[in-house]
């Protein structure tokens, strides 16, 4: 874990916007993922309803609600400049005992989306949390995380393998 | 893990909010809980610029961003009911490595706060992210989970401790 | 057609909000239905690419976009009240032109929910011209309309059937 | 009605974002018209109560809703990207049983704004509906059209006359 | 001036959202006031226009954006309680140099108006300067303050006339 | 006072939003000010509790409402275009009886931020009134206006010193 700069959010002690006037406009992507631990008996019941996994209303309930709060990032953030995001992708992968899903958005702005792909992950693994919770209100949303970042001038990042 | 109903948001394959017209409105809380894991490197640096832990701006900015997504849970979450939210707070605990975001929500109404509680802190967690992502892309948003819930004919519900 | 009233959101030549401090809450529905016609060729290519027609992914998002319009009402109508949406439901039901739309919301408040039914509807037409205008921007939406609501002091209405 | 590409918003069977980083940023316009159906009565009693037309406060209202929601679009309609709009203008032209609502939308950006039109003469149209209500329930609003678009890479479209 | 009581919007030295779980729901109403100096010049515009003074369209589309502001005022302040907005009234008086602009708001619920009442003045104001700024950027928006509240515990409040 | 111009948000009598298509984009900043009349009280109690003056949890929150604020400006002032926020910095000084709030605003468009400017300083000042309205219900907010523009075909403005 490589300690890059300091905080950018404050000045003087105060929390604040980062000053971008000067940046330059590119191209940037982020990709976030996150895994929701349904358990086997949820997944089951995928199967079972013939809900069609990935393609089933649950998933596509996801996507959409994951779409919209990407588009939402700089209402919900404080601190977040507004960007207009120009692709927005979902891919949402069952196992035996959850779900995958990973977050891929694209921009031309003046500073990066990492906190929208971050958002869209975690408003979708919400909304599969709400469309399940009657079943298990145990379920777990873990390890949210930016697996990547590229354009712009701080440099590309890639996450390390899931450890 | 129980598994208590199905899908109470499919209605014939589709998608659809759940009916809450017949059921009484009742005192309602719900806890969720949310762990991010900075690193020792942010940690060490708070304490070094004397940002004082939980009451400095970090923890002030993803308290007030959590609060506001709180009252905007319905807003996020497709088929979350609007309800009035009269209590929320925040409590959070830095240890070496991270810090520990508690959100506990209460309502009078017609049904529960669980998603409320979830959603205030995964914003809360998202929003420390964005002021320390400078320093460290790698951090990352664990084990968001539900707590506790209380009142509603569905019972109460009490989390295992973790394990 | 009958004269009921006159302009409830004036006063003194201004718009207005209607004053309903003095109402009762109430159990209260809406039923709004739109019609969007999109032509033979649209339809056929649902069902060749097997997109299950009602339930499918356009159907869906339509539903999810509409219901969450429902809840967005009084922010875009700008002299309605704000109600708790306790019930939204979607039918949408193809034909081999077009496919039409019903959304029926309920609520306990003290005014009734037309507006968020014909928003309902209205949105969920839009969100199906924007998933299909790339095949067909002649797409026209047609006929919405209030068909019954019930509950409150002003009495119960219902459409007469389509002449 | 030419059927001129297929479903741009389904990606392998899910609902997504159409992905516009690669497009060029271009001067764009659309044009969306719709009738509101309000019965000779209302138009009548605009008349008597000297609500002067289309200067009135009725009209004035609907203008406001509906730029404000002109600005909204891409928070109502879950697959629209967000597009600095920088034109919105509405036409009103009473006739002797209802009102003919016209939008027109101009950006700069990497696609179109026909939704932009269709959403304001949409919500327009609803807050007409919503302040004559009170005198007639059975008010309709009726063909909702899109006129016209220009600018961008496939071409412009205009609407054949109202048959 | 008398001083109440304590910051009831901390704890432990953070800012929070006050506990109102235990408060009863009580009919509740606040008004707020404050003056837009445009200058003689604009007002002479008005007339000169016959821009109808306070019902002209500069007045009403205040009335408008002043009654939608009403209604996000959750939104806006951090620790506002969400309400049902009731009644919500605006009346605009101009004198020779400038307009006087009062907002009054009504609800039934836990907390109080004061917030609804102070935030759809302050927005109507703000309207009003953005449809005059292009001939006088030197307006002022002087002297926004609560005239009175009444209902609740903690008994009604009527400002001393202005000093 | 100069009368630069005539209302340039009116179009044959009704509300408009101005068309900027045909302007450029450029670099423009624009500051606003408010002042908030407390009181000494509230001033002592702000020093007797150590809330640290200007960096403390009211002034905090007072600058985070008013930063999303900022962003939300079109949103709530009915003719404004959106504008990507590049910059948004506030300052806060406390003196023996209030106080003073500047908001200073950036962006690269076609128009400028004076209504960011302006409302990000009123929604600062709204949210320090919410949070001290316990102690002083008689808080006033005084002299919200423009210090200074730069950027645009327009020129640039700087507002006489305060008489």
């Amino acid at each position: 874990m490589a300690l890059e700069s300091t905080f950018t959010h404050l000045r003087a002690g105060q929390p604040t916007m980062v000053d971008i006037t000067e940046k330059s406009p590119a191209s940037r992507t982020a990709v976030a993922e996150v895994w929701v631990e349904l358990g086997a008996a949820i997944i089951d019941r995928f199967q079972a309803n013939d809900l069609q996994g990935p393609k089933g209303p649950v998933c596509q309930t996801a996507i959409i609600a994951g779409t919209m709060a990407v588009k939402k990032t700089s209402e919900l953030i404080p601190f977040c400049h507004p960007l207009p995001v120009e692709k927005c992708d979902f891919t949402l992968t069952p196992t035996a005992t959850g779900l995958c899903i990973r977050c891929e958005v694209s921009t031309t702005g003046k500073t990066g989306v990492e906190m929208e792909a971050m958002t869209g992950a975690s408003v979708a693994a919400l909304t599969v949390y709400d469309m399940c919770k009657a079943m298990n209100k145990g379920i777990r949303i873990l390890d949210l995380r930016l697996l990547s970042k590229t354009g712009g001038k701080s440099g590309d990042y890639h996450a390390d393998s899931r450890s």
